[in-house]
């Protein structure tokens, strides 16, 4: 069996059509003509068929065949090929960047149908997503002439794109990085030379060009961040005729990985034969020998940031209901609380049930902080009002770490309990959940480690424009608790625990200021990827909350025979779930917190020799 | 490099020279003409030597060649065959069980090099251990005919063992097990039908037979596990010459597992050919149909389930020391604490440090918690007074399940933690710690789930003699502090968290009473998992203490540049970690229990198909 795709979709559609304010984006001129809430249910559908109808029959060969490197060329599983193509032809990639397209797809909408493609083939996702990432920083950072040349090609997918920022010796510190521009006698032409290693996509042999986002050193610029800029360099020169010329630009080898192995990640040397040319995106450094490269990349990065995230997600559900599916058929034992009643299938066992319920209440907790944040960069991207679109932007900024480091910090936790749930079937490679752990280990690393991501929040987010934005995502739960504590019909302790979190929540911000002010900076340190958890378990036991008290108002409303009745009541168990078992965490972090523990601290590193 | 063997083992030596009293055991006739403690260091050493030249050679041909089946026959990758023989022959392995020997190794002794073993190559590790097993019970319950058959060629090693439960439709639920025994003309002779799957060295192509321990039930005898009896059913049928002649067990494959692809894991069917014989262990089913099969089996089941906590802790710690000696080369960033100082080496990282620490006093607690275990094993078996010999063997069945399911849960997040030290490089198979993350992942499901373990401990072993002999295990939690509050130097902090974790584990307990009393049965099953952990957490939490205590002795003895001196300085700071990192879990566990959430017992199957 291997890996399957058991994806369902109700979320989803609840989440588009019935929790997030989504008629606000139609509403935007760009999708006015041409959706309506109403078509949402229709697109989903045909997505979930696609998926599981063009992408889902790839995943095996992403685990059995994966890509595959010879002479320089990386060679993917060959069903990749017409799965890729399938989704670029018809609509359902990058061509949704192109803003004269008509009835591009809206970005709230799109980043969850993204989930279920993911779902249907994490290794195959990437070759979708990068040529997206290029474009939109292309869109916002490149000259006329620059997006004349390289869009068309990646709104269609017949080219590729990297972000090449990773090389040997600079990994989470990118300022280290060594690879170097110079310029020509062309202006913004710079002759290249460097490597990079861990380049996802960096080479594939199903489109005819790859354009890298390229980050380097302009000779003479400043060390660190600071004096890097950013190069177009593809693996084929495009001259102004759209002919292409080797650029000098080879991949060296792939990556033997522990999972994901369909996704080609990459080392590449380019300039070797001084023959490589790189493109300037914007301006050459300034006197100071400052560049823009590093602030342009990030475009790319936090969309590869939200990416993890939304990899960790689908995975883990699609993990969680491949498990239950199976619950359904296996038989063993007998119920602990009604012993009489015979064997039963195993997803009537209490602790069966608890890994279920433990994995559909987290992934919707990471589905709806993501949906959360798509909507802000729906709204960022094309609210008429300037004002709101940078309220929206500063939003999204504030959410970004949580959207990568916590679905993907729990994703190994939580595939692993449904790998339980199947007993040693789950160990074996002809049930889905063995792939699927392997895949998920990367997204705790990839794109900054989730310990980067927990020191941007404390040390960056939680001080943006003096702490008042992180303050203002705070008080949106304020606001909630405000409106409806005590209203919510049999969830008061649910409730409770939600204030009590947020309390304690901003007691941790004051204890770590606490400590900093004290000298102890190296505390922050140590409890910062327990703060990233917390922050993301009071946020999303907010958005949980929020959800159930729909579900709620439906519930009241459907006889218990309706179909969608258990959907509901899934939703408002999820919610009790989660605010009773997760949101608790938040104090016993902040209780963790003031013990202040040095022993991480005043541990000389000779101790471990032991 | 893949595989690599980092073992330190200055923490065993601590444990059996100077923490545990271990003297007690050389005391005992077996023991006391060949062995003194000054001896100690040589043979673990030696082992030391042994598992890195012999064994760790092979770790690579577990993950790259595997165990393969080709007609019927499993073929080990052949280093495995050296290595084993070596063992065997070197006097490392079964022959230990020999009484008649001289000089054999204490088991507390041989317990914890068998963890060095381990680590070498954990998927070789049972070719080696399963042997042992089957000698156990033999020498337990055999006959003196079956002993004098079987015993010998299994303390050689040229014979192996295995222990065969599972079947297709009998997992978990061990009494639901199909396979028969018909008696036969001669007395203690039956005829064997049945299929067994996930039977970890079923077949091998490195010994000359194998005993499979076989759990059957006769004709006609009680259904459920009261009903099973046990044969020995060998692969080749042994005469009373000694002559082996082919006994219709037919191995008809191997699973495919995500890790540990080295050990075979069968699926065996004998009697196909209607030509199986097995030969009872004891006695037939008595005249209420009930066998001594399952009482008999337990003695393999749980050594297997100690060798499962020792795999565990074996692997992560071999993970983790991997992972500091990467740390100790490996540049990137500056420090947050003193940038200017330039970039270091990551091991300086307060969150790499977090995560090695976070790993050692893990790993140490769980080593603790075994070595205490084989120490009653010890006792049990070789006391001169049988109620010591009983005392010894109640206290080895309550820390039982600690033992299988504290490491075997610890070591996936551990394992995890090791690996995201390395970056990128981590999820890569050249480095080691992927194998390990893919290899640890059986041991929360084999030889009984973690659910089951949580189940033995809160429904069996609180109860066992009316709660005394649990009782007696905190009680040791009691005593010491009655001693030693107030009274280790620097470490008050921590015993107050000690005392605070066991008096929330009573309250744990009473809880949990309440809500049986109340009816509310599910919440036990619920929270099981939970429970368990915080078992361990509080007696590890002691016995980190007890360690420290030792260990801050130590330290006010030596000069700060003394070869030890870091060593101790470690363990106190394991300790610290631990019970202000780790125990401080117990009273948030009590808190969730007592919120005593319902969510899982009311949520219908079918919320999960969404």
């Amino acid at each position: 069996m291997s890996y399957k795709f058991a994806y369902n979709t109700r979320d989803i559609k609840f989440i588009l059509k019935e929790w997030l304010p989504t008629e606000e984006i139609l509403a935007y001129d760009k999708y006015k003509d041409y959706y309506t809430l109403d078509d949402f249910d229709t697109i989903i559908d045909q997505v979930r068929k696609v998926a599981a109808e063009v992408i889902a029959p790839t995943a095996e060969d992403a685990d059995n065949i994966g890509a595959r490197w010879e002479n320089g060329q990386v060679y993917l599983p060959p069903s990749f090929h017409t799965a890729i193509r399938f989704m670029h032809e018809n609509g359902w990639a990058t061509s949704n960047l192109d803003d004269e397209a008509e009835g591009v797809l809206p970005i709230v909408l799109n980043s969850l149908l993204f989930e279920i493609e993911a779902a249907a083939n994490p290794a195959l996702f990437a070759y979708m997503a990068t040529g997206s990432g290029v474009a939109n920083v292309l869109k916002h950072y490149g000259s006329d002439e620059q997006k004349q040349r390289f869009l068309p090609k990646l709104f269609e997918g017949t080219w590729g794109g990297t972000m090449c920022l990773t090389e040997p010796t600079a990994g989470s510190d990118v300022g280290e990085l060594l690879s170097k521009a110079y310029p020509t006698d062309e202006p913004g032409i710079y002759k290249m030379k460097g490597q990079k290693i861990f380049i996802t996509c960096g080479d594939r042999d199903d489109v005819e060009n790859i354009i890298h986002l390229y980050l380097a050193r302009v000779d003479g610029a400043k060390n660190g961040t600071k004096g890097l800029s950013l190069f177009i360099v593809p693996k084929f020169w495009v001259d102004e005729n759209g002919n292409l010329t080797p650029n000098d630009v080879q991949c060296i080898g792939i990556e033997h990985k522990m999972g994901l192995k369909g996704s080609a990640t990459c080392a590449l040397v380019v300039g070797e034969n001084n023959n490589c040319r790189g493109w300037l995106i914007g301006n050459p450094p300034d006197e100071n020998g400052v560049g823009e490269g590093i602030m342009q990349m990030f475009n790319m990065m936090n969309e590869a940031r939200l990416d993890t995230g939304r990899l960790s997600t689908a995975v883990a559900a699609n993990a969680y209901w491949n498990a239950k599916d199976y619950g359904k058929e296996r038989i063993q034992g007998r119920l602990l609380t009604d012993p009489k009643a015979g064997k039963v299938t195993i997803n009537k066992h209490e602790d069966v049930k608890r890994m279920y319920l433990l994995n559909k209440a987290t992934t919707e907790a990471c589905r709806a902080l993501l949906a959360k944040c798509y909507f802000y960069d729906d709204v960022s991207e094309n609210d008429p009002d300037p004002e709101r679109r940078k309220w929206a932007r500063k939003k999204m900024d504030m959410l970004t770490p949580l959207c990568k480091a916590y679905p993907s910090d729990e994703a190994w936790g939580l595939v692993a309990e449904s790998l339980q749930s199947y007993g040693g079937y789950g160990y074996c490679e002809d049930y889905p959940a063995a792939n699927s752990a392997r895949d998920c280990k990367i997204w705790s690393i990839w794109e900054g480690t989730n310990f980067i991501q927990s020191m941007d929040l404390i040390g960056r987010k939680w001080m943006a424009g003096k702490g008042a934005i992180f303050a203002s995502v705070l008080g949106e739960i304020d606001e909630f608790l405000a409106q409806y504590k005590g209203k919510i019909e049999g969830m008061d302790q649910e409730m409770i625990h939600l204030e009590k979190a947020l309390a304690a929540y901003r007691e941790i911000q004051m204890t770590i200021g606490g400590y900093v002010g004290a000298g102890k900076l190296g505390l922050m340190a140590v409890y910062a990827r327990r703060i990233l958890t917390a922050t993301a378990q009071t946020y999303c036991g907010f958005l949980l909350m929020d959800q159930a008290r729909i579900a709620k108002e439906r519930l009241a409303e459907l006889p218990a025979d309706h179909y969608d009745y258990n959907f509901y009541l899934g939703k408002v168990l999820s919610a009790r779930y989660y605010l009773n078992n997760a949101v608790p965490n938040v104090w016993h972090i902040l209780e963790l917190i003031k013990i202040g523990d040095m022993s991480v601290i005043d541990a000389p590193i000779e101790i471990f020799d032991y």
